[in-house]
């Protein structure tokens, strides 16, 4: 792509750094802002390094936010034995808007993948031991993905809590609501199968 | 969807009101932000409020350009009787990659719509006509998208100018080098029938 200025050259090329943007549609993004007021243009990149250089973690969970301890682990009505660990604040977000969780939760910031080159180190699993060894946690809930990085992520938290008093479970895994059985893969029917609960349970479940 | 941070609802807010970016892309985007060094947030919003602010349009072409005459206008190798007429930059450099185009455009900005309030005044026909009346332009070829609005603002311009000592034609519409004909629309298969060339005019073509 040849481009009739430097500085639009450079505008696109920064916009197709993100992932899933490329460069057809980064030059479409940036000619859209160029149109635009230039307040817009102002209002985005402030928003953005405002974010970048102000954000904040929670110290307990790890999720964002723009305090020291964030509103879910500050809450008091919450139920501090339970933590159900996440990999990122999207999980968080998708749990909280089944309004059906009432614990807490961490955030690990991603999963061990020697591919990606991640490794337990780089994610918040040390302060997740510290929290069950220290804090009142009576239950884990392993919500990773079922991949096998996954997979591997909830082994070695697992192992690392070996010896300590807490229980450990996983989410269900199993066909979607609504769905039909023709239509879903034999893993997760396979699955379903092997973990079939009790009638009542999905009596009073819904 | 409930953020727990400020600071993220106001970027992810800011980042969807790009076109086609919805509030998911929205904040994965942002998030991937997140992940990178702060440098990469620095280098994208320097470069968007530099492009918004130091943008510059050729003053002949209204082509973006970081010089008053763009490259295009200046270079004396490229034939001035000849003006092509299209809605937008990303037109002019698809015509530049096809290397086929030896003269000069000129950017409209747009195409005449009702619709959504964009009249002829919003464009830069006005210079357009100034462009014909006192520069030695010859032909103009009109190569705006075969739409409602496209047709309406060519015919606009020709209106505009009759009696001028100018010839104007349209790029060609026809069924796409390497396309099978079965699967051609009606209407284009239609005009490519009406439009046929002589056999070797397309023998020099190739």
């Amino acid at each position: 792509m040849e481009f009739s200025s430097k500085l639009l050259e450079n505008a696109v090329y920064e916009m197709s750094q993100l992932p899933g943007i490329g460069k057809r549609t980064a030059l479409r993004l940036v000619l859209h802002l160029l149109k635009q007021p230039e307040e817009r243009t102002t209002l985005l990149s402030d928003a953005l390094t405002k974010l970048k250089s102000e954000v904040n973690f929670c110290k307990r969970c790890h999720n964002i936010s723009d305090t020291e301890i964030c509103e879910i682990c500050a809450n008091p009505k919450r139920d501090e034995t339970l933590v159900c660990v996440v990999e990122d604040i999207r999980d968080v977000m998708a749990i909280e808007n089944t309004a059906q969780y009432n614990g807490l939760y961490h955030v690990l910031g991603g999963k061990i993948s020697p591919m990606e080159g991640v490794g337990p180190q780089d994610l918040t699993i040390g302060s997740l031991v510290k929290r069950v060894k220290e804090d009142n946690v009576k239950e884990l809930i392993l919500a990773l993905s079922s991949t096998m990085e996954g997979d591997t992520t909830n082994f070695y938290i697992y192992k690392q809590l070996e010896g300590l008093d807490v229980a450990t479970s996983t989410i269900a895994r199993g066909i979607s609501v609504g769905d039909e059985l023709e239509y879903a893969d034999e893993v997760t029917l396979g699955r379903s199968i092997l973990n079939r609960v009790p009638f009542e349970n999905s009596i009073k479940a819904s």
